[in-house]
């Protein structure tokens, strides 16, 4: 019993790959460990029986060093719910033979909330059979909404993203002469943290985005309209950013369709276009939405050293945590000074049930009291995590990625 | 008569400061000429009386270099047809004394082709004044689709983030093992090039985008269909790149709106939205949209150094044409040498009114037989346009661009 076995799970990060590297590095040293497998497609890849040696195929550093700044996931994702085992052993039963077959010694999930409610299923089942597999969570995503944890990998580089591109669509916004409002739709379906990232585009010749909303407080229609008229009459050119979640104060989502995920999760549609046909109706100035889209979470030509940096510190802790016999945990940081003091995180680890099916909100005293912007707070809290560029290499004026082409 | 004036027109791109940058430092170089001065809002500037010294404003080498890799348009714009003198020569009677005023000797309008019409009426007001003003055009589009230039500033750098982003929206993709469709929409109203840019995203494990569909020749839904269906049977997940400007073979757009501009073009609105849904309804696979909107053309953070370099030596070289007393032409680049042999250009000029009104569209023999894809021909054009990265600085975690407070 002395291999590892990893899988990535749920959506993808800029710097997922970064924590997968982290632990193929960290096994690669390790005295206890000999080689790390990497599932495809998540716990399904235990199902097809779809595995790759993760130890041979990284062996170089410089391998290892494009697989760290590669965007999405190398071994592929799965949205699947594992059944409790108290209704359906027979998933368990495979997996746990898989492990056996493979001598896999500790299981790394690295995902959100979801995937560490695979975690805290595995290690259940896992201490009732007296097995001695570790099985460590590894968190991600650019939500930032895990909680026992000061801020989830992968969200500082969404936020660098998107917060880059806000400046970029401010200077775009500056040029005509005439009034306008541009919308900016960010990801976020239940937490207003990237979409408060778009704060930090604000610097001392432009002061966009003007109005922020965050899904964490009820939108008001005839506020937001108040809010944009008022604005028009002070400068020419707006820019609003609002999170893809927002809702009203009956909680229903601003243009929301009715369909579901598989974990009950209503698909959004279009809060940002929902917000431009109100003003084109309502106030008949210039109006623009941009999605920003996916790109927020795979634009890994833009991703903050300090996102990459912590992502694969935290994937070599869990192989530490594995290591020194622990299960059942997601490994974490902690900032270990105030929000205005130097930035410094402690790495550790916390119980996957206190992570696994919940979710961290924006507290209320990182949004001002009219409810369309954040305070101070939130970007004493949000500008260490954007900081440094990451190292990313061009060829024939593209980044260089991983390949791929196995998936 | 020792001054020079300078003005910006149009949509922004990357690298239209980057020519206004040119012109700065060839000005300041000049012993025929002494200050140039920079109107703002485009020609309309004349009329307000807004205008700033821009000798004054980049004299240090390092504000120069920041201009160089700042997004959109440091003097701002203006969509503004000047009518033709014969009909009312009010306006240019206010220009001329303009320049008189301010002692102009020569006058640069950086902009696509409808700003080459206001520099062809200019010239020929100026010619019939017997004035001794030279006015020249400065090339500047994303669209790539100005007559009488190899290929036009601004292009390269959002050709490079169109490929860049396909590359990495690839990767967001490729994650689940399920049939899905992501179409990516593409600017480019009437000339399919930035759309076929996305072509360089393919590499060596990555073909996509598997499907890309240009303007130039007619949509067909059915055939569009057949081919999304073909390709779903031997892969998981398909990414199409289409122009917004697509048209079926009555010439009506994919979804567009009754509304025109003023210059009559009309606004287009949603061809990747109307395949998203064709294809949901038709197919029943997984599908999404991206429209990577406003941001192929202000994205800075990834300029292609080839672009920058080019737009800055045009802005040189429009000086040098004024000192040598040529007016009414714009300057332009010539590929000096095939498609496939090593990339170089040569700078020259061209009379504005073979440029102005025109459309240079994608050559037939650039498109493949099935109209849904580029040729090798279209490759070898494009891929010497987004060699290199511009250098952009980081202060706190963002790109540090110029000060746009003035507009």
């Amino acid at each position: 019993m002395n291999n590892c076995l990893i899988a990535q799970s749920g959506g993808p990060t800029t710097a997922i790959n970064a924590s997968l590297a982290g632990v193929i590095n960290a096994v690669e040293k390790s005295e206890k460990f000999d080689k790390v497998y990497g599932l495809l497609n998540g716990i399904t890849g235990i199902f097809d029986n779809r595995d790759i040696d993760l130890t041979e195929r990284f062996s170089s550093q410089e391998s290892l060093e494009r697989l760290k700044v590669s965007p999405a996931m190398f071994l592929g994702s799965c949205r699947f719910k594992l059944p409790p085992f108290t209704e359906d052993s027979s998933l368990y039963e495979k997996i746990f033979d898989f492990f056996e077959e493979k001598k896999i010694g500790a299981f790394f999930y690295i995902g959100g909330n979801d995937s560490m409610d695979t975690v805290a299923k595995l290690s259940e089942y896992a201490d009732m059979k007296d097995s001695s597999i570790r099985i460590i969570g590894i968190p991600k995503t650019i939500d930032n909404d895990l909680c026992e944890i000061d801020h989830t990998p992968g969200f500082g580089s969404a936020a660098k993203y998107v917060a880059t591109s806000v400046l970029e669509v401010a200077h775009d916004t500056a040029i005509y002469k005439l009034k306008s409002v541009t919308i900016v739709e960010i990801m976020g379906r239940d937490a207003g943290w990237l979409t408060a990232a778009s704060a930090l585009a604000r610097n001392r010749y432009s002061m966009a985005p003007h109005l922020i909303y965050l899904p964490e407080v009820a939108f008001d229609k005839e506020m937001f309209l108040c809010d944009v008229k008022k604005l028009l009459e002070e400068r020419d050119n707006i820019v609003v950013a609002v999170s893809e979640g927002i809702r009203d104060n009956e909680g229903r989502y601003i243009s929301a369709s009715n369909e579901t995920d598989i974990f009950g999760h209503s698909q959004l549609n279009g809060a940002g276009k929902a917000l431009e046909f109100l003003i084109k109706k309502e106030l008949g100035v210039k109006v623009r939405s941009i999605e920003i889209n996916v790109l927020q979470r795979c634009a890994a030509h833009l991703a903050s050293l300090t996102d990459i940096e912590e992502s694969y510190e935290l994937g070599r802790q869990a192989v530490l945590c594995a290591e020194v016999g622990e299960t059942a945990v997601m490994v974490n940081m902690v900032r270990t000074n105030s929000l205005n003091c130097d930035y410094q995180v402690a790495y550790g680890d916390v119980l996957v049930k206190c992570v696994a099916n919940q979710v961290k909100s924006v507290p209320l005293d990182y949004i001002n009291e009219a409810h369309n912007d954040v305070t101070d707070k939130m970007l004493a809290y949000l500008r260490p995590l954007i900081q440094g560029e990451a190292w990313v290499q061009y060829k024939d004026g593209l980044p260089e990625y991983v390949d791929i082409s196995h998936l």
